[in-house]
């Protein structure tokens, strides 16, 4: 067919046709922009194609990745270009409801205290950090705690909850200041593996959250998982499954993914292999992640203009087509492959070779099939208007609007 | 038969039995000497009875475990009934030939910079810690790198080593001054497991253990072990694979093992579960510790007093029997149910009640079984010494000698 002559702005692919970024690796590569992104993006803008930022960082506000996208896209945070478009891995978590949002929730990250924040910011007014817990109660770490200095910062328990009151755990009587933990949140890249990991699991294998206890089903091989994680422990919530993630050094790094995966290790030889480790995803690719850009996308011009409709409630544009830019084969790649969303929309995903994903002896083609793989990011857009019928060059796209 | 009489010190079971005694959980309890401890060593000192300590711990020098265990004994740490007897997890490596020890030695550790003195006191004279690395190149560790807290010491690489002139992977060409790794020593408890694990990772993955490279080998299904550890990477020696210890936090806590399951679980997402862990492990109940501490008790009389010999040299004095005393089935119990002495010595196994061993509704019999399980190292010994011939009580025992 013609292809259709980009000067027209109301061309069929500007109304249903929308985008959904990962921002490391390809927006930027570390510290650079992709030449030519900051221009694509306005150009987008300024046709009002819809598209999010939809990154499995986290650990801090969406504001902040805001900012570190537009320090290295050099444009101000401001722009609509990049305004309230960021979704991070733990974003969804705003929806949640308010019950939830009133447990006591477990929480690290990178920045453990960072993370606190965020959390009560969406809404969770009862989180505790690992370093609240040793400084609460010096025996449970027994190495060097670090409380001088990664772990300086520290709230103490609220509600007179103690974390020391138990002494057997076995105990069938729990006092009633012990603390229990209802919810526990990883937020990106724990920094501290070895505190972390032992808190998670005294959780893990506690009767109802109470930290100290242990449940007695562990091990029962009458109970489903052989009793393990089989009698009211906190659900586990992961915020992202990235093994490596791309920096400036030459081996890519490991991510939140790595984390799971020693967790995991640990797990299997405390319960010998018999418990499966239970826990829940967020980001990339976890179907969660999807249907909340979807949703997003689905209500972006309502929600850019809120008083636009007559009630002030959100209303629907419908889309044919999402097309996900990625650089990570197991998560941007894999995620908009798998997903299927209720309205029938089609997801396609497109592989840039900026970011962690690299062509190798050992793999030839990446695990999860791209239905494109292009140079980069203004390559993957030109790719995707032509595959919408729009005349779309590299030149036109990357020149100012 | 009748007990011989505890008053006979020439009873055959003086001079041919032995004794290997774990120390946390058996002769003390976190700060608290087992009541009786004291004095039983000295009774057994008192009658020429040899025996060793045996501990898993590790990451400092033996003198230091020597200390911890006079002061919770409440006795001089100079006394005969204590002194040059403890043998941690990494003494074996004493004894490594001189070759070795001028290879580059990765070191880490609950405080590398610790466990590097060590390493360096034993004729390891090129260990580098993972501080060293990223103090070289702070690209390697995405992460709040700690440089100025817990990784604050550290020192230049030597011999003008470079840990940032590889910036391609998969060059074929390695710099002359790229840092090598020969060997991967974990000296007991990694504090930063996020950083050592990436930092083992990476030279896991290497080739030949030149830090940023990556091997063409890894996954190459034609080879062993499908290519991973295949190319010339350093070997991997953990001290010890205790996944749990006492201590007094009511829940038992993590170990060197806890740290090892974690790599594995890493490794294993790395290699896709094509390519198992390689790795040496020191420590109870690995053959080589056993195998140490058998050549030490034969040669105990002789290196207790080394000019006793006309030739100077060591001279063994045959044993008969040998009983370990610990609190670790996993461990100190599966590892003298298994050891076989060349010399065919019986090594027999008593569990105590006082360390990491609990009897649990999951775990009604210990996963390795003893020969026996009494209530402490007192009680082991009296029922040792019984089963000996000798007519042992344990107020005998415990009484000053």
């Amino acid at each position: 067919m013609a292809k259709s002559s980009v000067a027209d702005p109301s061309h069929q692919a500007f109304s249903d046709v929308a985008f959904a970024f990962d921002i490391d690796g390809v927006l930027y590569q570390g510290h650079r922009g992709i030449p030519g992104a900051r221009e694509m993006l306005r150009r987008l803008c300024s046709h009002g194609i819809r598209y999010v930022f939809l990154t499995n960082g986290g650990g801090a506000h969406e504001s902040a990745k805001v900012k570190s996208l537009a320090e290295r896209l050099q444009m101000s945070q401001h722009e609509d270009v990049i305004r309230d478009r960021v979704i991070v891995s733990h974003t969804p978590m705003r929806g949640w409801e308010e019950g939830l949002k009133q447990q006591t929730v477990l929480i690290t990250g990178s920045h453990p205290e960072r993370a606190r924040s965020v959390a009560n910011e969406y809404g969770f007014g009862r989180a505790v950090t690992p370093a609240d817990l040793i400084h609460a109660n010096d025996k449970l770490y027994p190495f060097d705690n670090l409380k001088d200095s990664l772990h300086a910062t520290f709230r103490p328990l609220s509600d007179g909850k103690s974390a020391s009151s138990i002494t057997d755990s076995y105990a069938a009587e729990i006092p009633p200041n012990a603390l229990k933990i209802d919810q526990i949140f990883v937020w990106n890249d724990p920094r501290d593996w070895s505190l972390d990991i032992q808190v998670i699991h005294d959780l893990l294998v506690s009767r109802e959250g109470y930290l100290g206890t242990i449940s007695a089903k562990n091990g029962d091989g009458s109970l489903p998982n052989n009793g393990w994680q089989q009698d009211g422990q906190p659900p586990l919530w992961i915020s992202n499954l990235d093994l490596f993630w791309k920096t400036e050094y030459p081996v890519n790094r490991f991510g939140t993914g790595a984390f799971v995966e020693a967790l995991k290790g640990v797990w299997s030889a405390v319960t010998s292999g018999a418990g499966e480790l239970r826990f829940n995803a967020l980001g990339k690719p976890s179907k969660f992640t999807y249907d909340y850009a979807h949703d997003r996308l689905l209500h972006y011009y309502s929600d850019m203009c809120p008083t636009a409709g007559a009630s002030g409630g959100r209303t629907k544009q419908t889309l044919r087509r999402v097309y996900m830019i990625g650089d990570n084969p197991e998560s941007d790649i894999r995620g908009a492959n798998e997903f299927e969303p209720a309205d029938g929309t089609e997801w396609l995903s497109i592989l840039v070779r900026t970011g962690v994903w690299r062509e190798t002896s050992a793999e030839r083609e990446p695990k999860y099939k791209p239905t494109v793989v292009v140079d980069d990011v203004v390559d993957g857009i030109v790719w995707a208007l032509r595959n919408e019928g729009v005349d779309a060059t590299k030149e036109w796209l990357t020149s100012e609007p």
